[in-house]
Protein backbone atom coordinates (compact mmCIF):
# COMPACT_ATOMS: atom_id res chain seq x y z
CA UNK A 1 0.00 0.00 0.00
CA UNK A 2 1.45 3.25 -0.80
CA UNK A 3 1.72 6.14 2.14
CA UNK A 4 -0.78 9.30 0.64
CA UNK A 5 1.23 12.29 0.18
CA UNK A 6 0.86 15.13 2.51
CA UNK A 7 0.68 18.53 2.07
CA UNK A 8 1.49 21.18 4.91
CA UNK A 9 0.40 24.69 5.14
CA UNK A 10 2.31 26.82 7.75
CA UNK A 11 -0.31 28.61 9.74
CA UNK A 12 0.96 31.33 12.32
CA UNK A 13 -0.49 34.23 14.23
CA UNK A 14 -0.33 38.08 11.81
CA UNK A 15 0.00 36.18 8.94
CA UNK A 16 -2.21 37.06 5.26
CA UNK A 17 -4.79 34.92 5.14
CA UNK A 18 -5.03 34.84 1.37
CA UNK A 19 -1.23 33.86 1.51
CA UNK A 20 -2.42 30.55 2.66
CA UNK A 21 -6.38 29.93 1.59
CA UNK A 22 -5.76 30.97 -2.19
CA UNK A 23 -2.76 27.93 -2.74
CA UNK A 24 -5.10 25.85 -0.21
CA UNK A 25 -8.02 26.05 -2.49
CA UNK A 26 -6.07 24.63 -5.36
CA UNK A 27 -3.85 22.11 -3.49
CA UNK A 28 -6.93 20.41 -1.32
CA UNK A 29 -7.92 19.79 -4.88
CA UNK A 30 -4.89 17.59 -5.98
CA UNK A 31 -6.57 13.87 -6.15
CA UNK A 32 -4.94 11.30 -4.26
CA UNK A 33 -3.45 14.21 -1.55
CA UNK A 34 -4.21 14.87 1.83
CA UNK A 35 -3.84 18.47 3.11
CA UNK A 36 -3.11 19.87 6.39
CA UNK A 37 -2.91 23.16 8.33
CA UNK A 38 0.18 23.00 10.68
CA UNK A 39 0.49 25.39 13.60
CA UNK A 40 2.91 25.64 16.97
CA UNK A 41 0.20 24.52 18.62
CA UNK A 42 -4.00 23.44 18.13
CA UNK A 43 -4.72 26.29 19.33
CA UNK A 44 -7.04 28.71 16.74
CA UNK A 45 -5.13 30.86 15.15
CA UNK A 46 -5.44 35.03 14.61
CA UNK A 47 -4.47 36.44 11.19
CA UNK A 48 -3.33 39.94 10.23
CA UNK A 49 -7.15 41.45 9.40
CA UNK A 50 -8.96 38.74 11.81
CA UNK A 51 -10.02 36.13 10.54
CA UNK A 52 -9.25 33.03 12.65
CA UNK A 53 -8.35 29.96 11.45
CA UNK A 54 -7.90 26.31 13.15
CA UNK A 55 -5.09 24.48 12.64
CA UNK A 56 -5.31 20.53 11.79
CA UNK A 57 -2.12 19.92 13.52
CA UNK A 58 0.44 20.85 15.78
CA UNK A 59 4.48 21.04 14.90
CA UNK A 60 4.80 17.81 17.41
CA UNK A 61 2.02 15.66 15.69
CA UNK A 62 3.27 16.64 12.31
CA UNK A 63 4.58 14.07 9.46
CA UNK A 64 7.15 14.93 7.35
CA UNK A 65 5.12 16.78 4.80
CA UNK A 66 6.04 15.49 0.79
CA UNK A 67 4.96 19.53 -0.18
CA UNK A 68 5.75 21.84 2.39
CA UNK A 69 3.86 25.72 1.91
CA UNK A 70 4.71 28.52 3.54
CA UNK A 71 2.60 31.30 3.52
CA UNK A 72 3.71 35.28 4.60
CA UNK A 73 2.16 38.62 6.06
CA UNK A 74 3.19 40.75 8.31
CA UNK A 75 3.23 38.09 11.28
CA UNK A 76 6.33 36.62 9.53
CA UNK A 77 8.44 39.35 11.00
CA UNK A 78 7.82 37.14 14.18
CA UNK A 79 8.35 34.08 12.65
CA UNK A 80 11.18 34.89 11.18
CA UNK A 81 12.85 34.82 14.50
CA UNK A 82 11.05 32.14 16.23
CA UNK A 83 13.74 29.29 16.46
CA UNK A 84 10.96 26.44 16.84
CA UNK A 85 8.82 28.24 13.70
CA UNK A 86 12.55 28.42 11.96
CA UNK A 87 13.56 24.79 12.70
CA UNK A 88 10.30 22.88 12.14
CA UNK A 89 10.35 24.91 8.47
CA UNK A 90 13.66 23.71 8.12
CA UNK A 91 13.60 20.05 8.52
CA UNK A 92 10.46 19.41 7.25
CA UNK A 93 11.94 21.15 3.54
CA UNK A 94 14.73 19.12 4.13
CA UNK A 95 12.62 16.09 3.85
CA UNK A 96 9.88 17.47 1.68
CA UNK A 97 10.08 16.36 -2.35
CA UNK A 98 8.58 20.05 -2.65
CA UNK A 99 8.72 23.15 -0.88
CA UNK A 100 6.57 26.13 -1.69
CA UNK A 101 6.61 29.78 -0.37
CA UNK A 102 3.94 32.65 -0.74
CA UNK A 103 4.55 36.54 -0.20
CA UNK A 104 7.39 37.03 2.94
CA UNK A 105 7.03 33.58 3.51
CA UNK A 106 9.93 33.40 1.38
CA UNK A 107 11.79 35.43 3.73
CA UNK A 108 11.00 32.32 6.55
CA UNK A 109 12.42 29.87 3.87
CA UNK A 110 15.61 32.26 3.40
CA UNK A 111 15.63 32.45 7.40
CA UNK A 112 15.72 28.13 7.58
CA UNK A 113 18.34 28.57 5.70
CA UNK A 114 16.95 27.20 2.26
CA UNK A 115 17.58 29.82 -0.32
CA UNK A 116 21.37 30.18 -0.53
CA UNK A 117 22.30 30.53 -3.99
CA UNK A 118 18.87 30.06 -5.02
CA UNK A 119 16.50 32.13 -7.66
CA UNK A 120 13.61 33.34 -5.47
CA UNK A 121 10.50 35.90 -5.01
CA UNK A 122 8.54 37.49 -2.66
CA UNK A 123 6.29 40.28 -2.29
CA UNK A 124 7.01 43.12 -4.18
CA UNK A 125 8.05 45.21 -1.36
CA UNK A 126 9.86 42.87 0.95
CA UNK A 127 11.70 40.23 -1.62
CA UNK A 128 14.60 42.55 -1.70
CA UNK A 129 15.39 41.53 1.45
CA UNK A 130 16.02 37.90 0.39
CA UNK A 131 19.73 38.74 -0.41
CA UNK A 132 20.44 38.72 3.62
CA UNK A 133 19.77 35.54 2.90
CA UNK A 134 21.88 34.69 0.00
CA UNK A 135 19.58 34.48 -2.45
CA UNK A 136 19.27 35.69 -5.96
CA UNK A 137 15.79 37.75 -5.48
CA UNK A 138 13.75 37.49 -8.55
CA UNK A 139 10.71 40.08 -9.97
CA UNK A 140 8.87 37.31 -11.38
CA UNK A 141 5.44 36.55 -10.36
CA UNK A 142 6.71 32.95 -10.19
CA UNK A 143 9.60 31.27 -9.60
CA UNK A 144 11.19 27.88 -9.58
CA UNK A 145 14.42 27.08 -8.94
CA UNK A 146 15.33 23.14 -8.29
CA UNK A 147 12.47 21.76 -5.83
CA UNK A 148 11.71 25.06 -4.42
CA UNK A 149 8.71 27.55 -5.68
CA UNK A 150 8.09 30.95 -4.54
CA UNK A 151 5.09 33.03 -5.23
CA UNK A 152 5.34 37.12 -5.62
CA UNK A 153 2.54 39.02 -3.32
CA UNK A 154 -0.41 37.37 -1.72
CA UNK A 155 -2.79 36.39 -5.04
CA UNK A 156 0.20 35.33 -6.81
CA UNK A 157 0.25 32.28 -4.56
CA UNK A 158 -2.72 31.26 -6.52
CA UNK A 159 -0.97 31.05 -10.14
CA UNK A 160 1.79 29.16 -8.33
CA UNK A 161 -0.27 26.46 -6.79
CA UNK A 162 -1.80 25.68 -10.19
CA UNK A 163 1.69 25.44 -11.60
CA UNK A 164 2.88 23.25 -8.52
CA UNK A 165 -0.42 20.91 -9.17
CA UNK A 166 0.35 20.64 -12.97
CA UNK A 167 3.92 19.45 -11.91
CA UNK A 168 2.93 17.31 -9.10
CA UNK A 169 -0.40 15.53 -11.10
CA UNK A 170 -0.04 17.04 -14.83
CA UNK A 171 -1.43 20.00 -16.63
CA UNK A 172 -5.21 18.50 -17.38
CA UNK A 173 -5.87 18.19 -12.98
CA UNK A 174 -4.15 22.00 -13.12
CA UNK A 175 -6.79 22.86 -15.74
CA UNK A 176 -10.09 21.20 -14.10
CA UNK A 177 -9.06 22.76 -11.20
CA UNK A 178 -8.38 26.20 -12.57
CA UNK A 179 -12.14 25.86 -14.52
CA UNK A 180 -13.77 24.39 -11.02
CA UNK A 181 -12.48 27.97 -8.91
CA UNK A 182 -13.33 29.43 -12.58
CA UNK A 183 -9.90 31.19 -12.24
CA UNK A 184 -10.15 33.38 -15.55
CA UNK A 185 -8.91 36.28 -13.81
CA UNK A 186 -10.51 39.75 -14.75
CA UNK A 187 -9.19 42.63 -12.33
CA UNK A 188 -11.22 45.96 -12.74
CA UNK A 189 -8.12 47.67 -12.77
CA UNK A 190 -4.45 47.58 -13.57
CA UNK A 191 -2.67 48.59 -10.45
CA UNK A 192 -1.19 44.72 -9.33
CA UNK A 193 2.41 45.33 -9.04
CA UNK A 194 4.82 48.44 -8.41
CA UNK A 195 5.64 48.31 -12.37
CA UNK A 196 2.10 48.90 -13.51
CA UNK A 197 0.31 50.45 -10.66
CA UNK A 198 -0.44 54.29 -11.08
CA UNK A 199 2.83 56.00 -9.54
CA UNK A 200 1.21 57.99 -6.58
CA UNK A 201 -0.65 54.36 -5.44
CA UNK A 202 2.98 52.99 -4.87
CA UNK A 203 3.96 55.77 -3.18
CA UNK A 204 0.69 55.68 -0.79
CA UNK A 205 1.53 51.90 -0.56
CA UNK A 206 4.93 52.49 0.09
CA UNK A 207 3.89 55.46 2.53
CA UNK A 208 1.22 52.85 4.66
CA UNK A 209 3.62 50.18 4.65
CA UNK A 210 6.86 51.85 5.73
CA UNK A 211 6.07 51.24 9.51
CA UNK A 212 6.31 47.29 8.99
CA UNK A 213 9.36 47.26 6.38
CA UNK A 214 11.30 48.82 9.33
CA UNK A 215 10.14 46.37 11.52
CA UNK A 216 11.03 43.46 8.41
CA UNK A 217 14.35 45.17 8.11
CA UNK A 218 15.11 44.42 11.89
CA UNK A 219 14.29 41.26 11.64
CA UNK A 220 15.40 39.56 9.00
CA UNK A 221 19.07 41.51 9.70
CA UNK A 222 18.45 39.04 13.27
CA UNK A 223 17.95 36.06 11.59
CA UNK A 224 20.06 36.03 8.68
CA UNK A 225 22.97 36.82 11.69
CA UNK A 226 21.31 34.07 13.32
CA UNK A 227 21.65 31.99 10.40
CA UNK A 228 25.02 32.91 9.56
CA UNK A 229 26.37 31.95 12.92
CA UNK A 230 24.60 28.85 12.48
CA UNK A 231 27.67 28.11 9.21
CA UNK B 1 -19.69 60.65 15.81
CA UNK B 2 -20.75 58.39 13.01
CA UNK B 3 -21.01 54.39 13.46
CA UNK B 4 -18.74 52.91 11.57
CA UNK B 5 -19.89 50.75 8.67
CA UNK B 6 -19.59 47.01 9.00
CA UNK B 7 -19.25 44.65 6.33
CA UNK B 8 -20.85 40.93 7.18
CA UNK B 9 -19.58 38.18 5.81
CA UNK B 10 -21.85 34.98 5.99
CA UNK B 11 -20.02 31.25 6.67
CA UNK B 12 -21.67 28.16 6.66
CA UNK B 13 -20.71 24.37 6.73
CA UNK B 14 -19.26 23.13 3.77
CA UNK B 15 -19.10 26.72 1.87
CA UNK B 16 -15.73 26.56 -0.02
CA UNK B 17 -13.74 28.66 1.25
CA UNK B 18 -12.15 31.03 -1.43
CA UNK B 19 -15.74 32.20 -1.94
CA UNK B 20 -15.24 33.93 1.99
CA UNK B 21 -11.55 34.22 1.99
CA UNK B 22 -11.12 35.83 -1.34
CA UNK B 23 -13.07 38.83 -1.05
CA UNK B 24 -12.10 39.08 2.81
CA UNK B 25 -8.89 39.72 2.01
CA UNK B 26 -10.12 42.83 0.15
CA UNK B 27 -12.93 44.31 2.17
CA UNK B 28 -10.93 43.52 4.85
CA UNK B 29 -8.89 46.72 3.83
CA UNK B 30 -11.51 49.12 2.89
CA UNK B 31 -10.30 52.21 5.32
CA UNK B 32 -12.75 53.05 7.95
CA UNK B 33 -14.93 49.71 7.59
CA UNK B 34 -15.07 46.95 10.50
CA UNK B 35 -15.48 43.50 8.86
CA UNK B 36 -17.24 40.49 10.78
CA UNK B 37 -17.53 36.69 10.01
CA UNK B 38 -21.29 35.51 10.83
CA UNK B 39 -22.32 32.05 11.50
CA UNK B 40 -25.48 30.82 13.18
CA UNK B 41 -23.41 30.01 16.27
CA UNK B 42 -20.34 31.21 17.28
CA UNK B 43 -19.15 27.25 16.91
CA UNK B 44 -16.09 27.16 14.45
CA UNK B 45 -17.51 25.94 11.18
CA UNK B 46 -15.56 23.28 8.49
CA UNK B 47 -15.84 24.07 4.71
CA UNK B 48 -16.01 21.86 1.76
CA UNK B 49 -12.25 20.54 2.15
CA UNK B 50 -11.79 20.80 5.43
CA UNK B 51 -10.19 24.30 6.85
CA UNK B 52 -12.26 25.58 9.70
CA UNK B 53 -12.70 29.15 10.15
CA UNK B 54 -14.40 30.67 13.51
CA UNK B 55 -17.05 33.03 13.09
CA UNK B 56 -16.92 36.52 14.86
CA UNK B 57 -20.63 36.53 15.52
CA UNK B 58 -23.83 34.73 15.33
CA UNK B 59 -26.95 35.30 13.74
CA UNK B 60 -28.71 36.48 17.06
CA UNK B 61 -26.00 39.13 18.13
CA UNK B 62 -25.33 40.37 14.28
CA UNK B 63 -25.90 43.97 13.80
CA UNK B 64 -27.43 45.30 10.70
CA UNK B 65 -24.71 45.11 7.66
CA UNK B 66 -23.75 47.49 5.57
CA UNK B 67 -22.89 44.99 3.19
CA UNK B 68 -23.45 41.63 3.23
CA UNK B 69 -21.38 39.23 1.61
CA UNK B 70 -22.63 35.82 0.51
CA UNK B 71 -20.42 32.93 -0.37
CA UNK B 72 -20.91 30.11 -2.02
CA UNK B 73 -19.67 26.23 -2.41
CA UNK B 74 -21.45 22.74 -2.20
CA UNK B 75 -23.10 23.98 1.45
CA UNK B 76 -24.83 26.37 0.06
CA UNK B 77 -27.62 23.28 -1.27
CA UNK B 78 -28.12 23.05 2.60
CA UNK B 79 -28.32 26.97 3.36
CA UNK B 80 -30.78 27.21 0.59
CA UNK B 81 -33.49 25.39 2.25
CA UNK B 82 -32.15 25.87 5.82
CA UNK B 83 -35.28 28.79 6.89
CA UNK B 84 -33.22 30.28 9.27
CA UNK B 85 -30.50 31.26 7.31
CA UNK B 86 -32.66 32.24 4.19
CA UNK B 87 -34.75 34.91 6.79
CA UNK B 88 -31.04 35.92 8.14
CA UNK B 89 -30.04 36.86 4.71
CA UNK B 90 -33.29 38.10 3.56
CA UNK B 91 -33.64 40.62 6.41
CA UNK B 92 -29.75 41.74 6.32
CA UNK B 93 -30.44 42.01 2.86
CA UNK B 94 -33.19 44.47 2.89
CA UNK B 95 -31.73 47.12 5.57
CA UNK B 96 -27.80 46.68 3.98
CA UNK B 97 -27.02 49.50 0.81
CA UNK B 98 -25.07 46.91 -0.83
CA UNK B 99 -25.27 43.04 -1.32
CA UNK B 100 -22.37 40.41 -3.08
CA UNK B 101 -22.89 37.52 -4.10
CA UNK B 102 -20.47 34.87 -4.97
CA UNK B 103 -20.40 31.75 -6.87
CA UNK B 104 -23.64 29.57 -5.78
CA UNK B 105 -24.01 32.22 -3.03
CA UNK B 106 -26.13 34.13 -5.46
CA UNK B 107 -28.82 31.10 -5.24
CA UNK B 108 -28.86 32.23 -1.85
CA UNK B 109 -29.84 35.30 -2.77
CA UNK B 110 -32.25 33.97 -4.88
CA UNK B 111 -33.67 31.93 -2.41
CA UNK B 112 -33.90 34.71 -0.44
CA UNK B 113 -36.19 36.63 -2.73
CA UNK B 114 -33.62 39.27 -3.48
CA UNK B 115 -33.55 38.41 -7.45
CA UNK B 116 -36.93 38.84 -8.57
CA UNK B 117 -36.09 40.57 -11.80
CA UNK B 118 -32.88 41.26 -11.70
CA UNK B 119 -29.69 40.13 -13.50
CA UNK B 120 -27.36 38.00 -11.59
CA UNK B 121 -24.33 35.58 -11.98
CA UNK B 122 -22.65 32.63 -10.40
CA UNK B 123 -20.57 29.66 -10.62
CA UNK B 124 -20.90 28.60 -14.42
CA UNK B 125 -22.08 24.65 -13.53
CA UNK B 126 -24.82 26.54 -11.27
CA UNK B 127 -25.84 29.69 -12.54
CA UNK B 128 -28.75 28.70 -14.89
CA UNK B 129 -30.92 27.75 -11.72
CA UNK B 130 -30.56 31.25 -11.10
CA UNK B 131 -33.46 31.56 -13.28
CA UNK B 132 -35.98 29.42 -11.19
CA UNK B 133 -35.74 32.60 -8.36
CA UNK B 134 -36.69 34.53 -11.26
CA UNK B 135 -33.52 36.30 -11.71
CA UNK B 136 -32.23 36.91 -15.33
CA UNK B 137 -29.17 35.19 -15.55
CA UNK B 138 -25.83 36.67 -16.12
CA UNK B 139 -22.34 34.91 -17.68
CA UNK B 140 -20.30 37.82 -16.85
CA UNK B 141 -17.66 37.65 -14.35
CA UNK B 142 -18.85 40.30 -12.54
CA UNK B 143 -22.71 41.17 -12.70
CA UNK B 144 -24.42 44.43 -11.12
CA UNK B 145 -27.67 45.44 -10.84
CA UNK B 146 -28.73 48.26 -8.59
CA UNK B 147 -27.33 47.43 -4.87
CA UNK B 148 -26.60 43.77 -5.81
CA UNK B 149 -23.47 42.18 -7.10
CA UNK B 150 -22.65 38.85 -8.28
CA UNK B 151 -19.73 37.16 -9.45
CA UNK B 152 -19.02 34.17 -10.98
CA UNK B 153 -17.53 30.89 -9.10
CA UNK B 154 -15.05 31.57 -6.53
CA UNK B 155 -11.93 33.56 -7.45
CA UNK B 156 -14.40 35.62 -9.48
CA UNK B 157 -14.61 36.93 -5.95
CA UNK B 158 -11.64 38.88 -5.46
CA UNK B 159 -12.40 40.95 -9.04
CA UNK B 160 -15.74 41.56 -7.96
CA UNK B 161 -14.31 42.85 -4.55
CA UNK B 162 -12.14 45.58 -5.99
CA UNK B 163 -15.12 46.69 -8.01
CA UNK B 164 -17.23 46.96 -4.82
CA UNK B 165 -14.09 48.98 -3.08
CA UNK B 166 -13.47 50.95 -5.94
CA UNK B 167 -17.95 52.11 -5.46
CA UNK B 168 -17.58 52.57 -1.61
CA UNK B 169 -14.07 54.26 -1.24
CA UNK B 170 -13.02 55.71 -4.78
CA UNK B 171 -10.79 53.69 -7.41
CA UNK B 172 -7.39 54.83 -5.77
CA UNK B 173 -8.32 52.76 -2.59
CA UNK B 174 -9.30 49.54 -5.04
CA UNK B 175 -6.11 49.91 -7.00
CA UNK B 176 -3.78 50.66 -3.25
CA UNK B 177 -5.49 47.11 -2.05
CA UNK B 178 -4.95 45.32 -5.44
CA UNK B 179 -1.13 46.51 -5.54
CA UNK B 180 -1.09 45.41 -1.61
CA UNK B 181 -2.02 41.47 -2.45
CA UNK B 182 -0.22 41.96 -5.94
CA UNK B 183 -3.18 41.06 -7.61
CA UNK B 184 -1.90 41.29 -10.88
CA UNK B 185 -2.76 37.78 -12.30
CA UNK B 186 -0.83 35.37 -14.47
CA UNK B 187 -2.95 32.13 -14.81
CA UNK B 188 -0.63 29.27 -15.92
CA UNK B 189 -3.17 27.96 -17.93
CA UNK B 190 -5.95 29.16 -20.08
CA UNK B 191 -8.86 26.58 -18.67
CA UNK B 192 -10.99 29.23 -16.21
CA UNK B 193 -14.71 29.02 -17.95
CA UNK B 194 -16.01 26.32 -19.81
CA UNK B 195 -15.88 28.51 -22.98
CA UNK B 196 -11.55 28.97 -22.81
CA UNK B 197 -11.26 25.24 -21.00
CA UNK B 198 -10.38 22.41 -23.26
CA UNK B 199 -13.53 20.67 -24.23
CA UNK B 200 -12.74 17.38 -22.76
CA UNK B 201 -11.35 19.29 -19.51
CA UNK B 202 -14.91 20.83 -19.55
CA UNK B 203 -16.60 17.38 -19.58
CA UNK B 204 -14.36 15.51 -17.10
CA UNK B 205 -15.29 18.83 -14.66
CA UNK B 206 -19.30 18.05 -15.69
CA UNK B 207 -19.38 14.60 -14.42
CA UNK B 208 -17.42 15.25 -11.69
CA UNK B 209 -19.82 17.37 -10.27
CA UNK B 210 -22.83 15.30 -11.62
CA UNK B 211 -23.45 14.55 -8.16
CA UNK B 212 -23.43 17.67 -6.79
CA UNK B 213 -25.57 19.06 -9.38
CA UNK B 214 -28.10 16.68 -8.88
CA UNK B 215 -28.29 17.51 -5.40
CA UNK B 216 -28.35 21.18 -6.63
CA UNK B 217 -31.67 20.77 -8.88
CA UNK B 218 -33.12 19.33 -6.01
CA UNK B 219 -32.49 22.21 -3.32
CA UNK B 220 -33.61 25.04 -5.42
CA UNK B 221 -36.70 23.31 -6.50
CA UNK B 222 -37.64 23.09 -2.95
CA UNK B 223 -36.27 27.24 -1.93
CA UNK B 224 -37.36 28.42 -5.05
CA UNK B 225 -41.24 26.41 -4.13
CA UNK B 226 -40.59 27.86 -0.28
CA UNK B 227 -40.63 31.59 -1.86
CA UNK B 228 -43.52 31.12 -4.24
CA UNK B 229 -45.73 29.87 -1.43
CA UNK B 230 -44.66 33.29 0.28
CA UNK B 231 -45.81 35.34 -2.17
Amino acid sequence: MTTQPIAGLLLFPGMTQLDLTGPYEVIARLPGWRTEIVAKTLAPVTTDKGLVITPSMDFAGAPQFDLIIVPGGPGTDDALTDAETVEFVRVQAAGAKHIFGICTGSLLLGAAGLLKGKRAGGHWAARDLLTQFGAIVSDARMTKDGNIYTAGGVTSGIDMALQVVADLAGEDVAKQIQLQIEYDPAPPFNAGTPFVAPPEIVARARAAGAGRRKIREDAVALAADTLSRKG
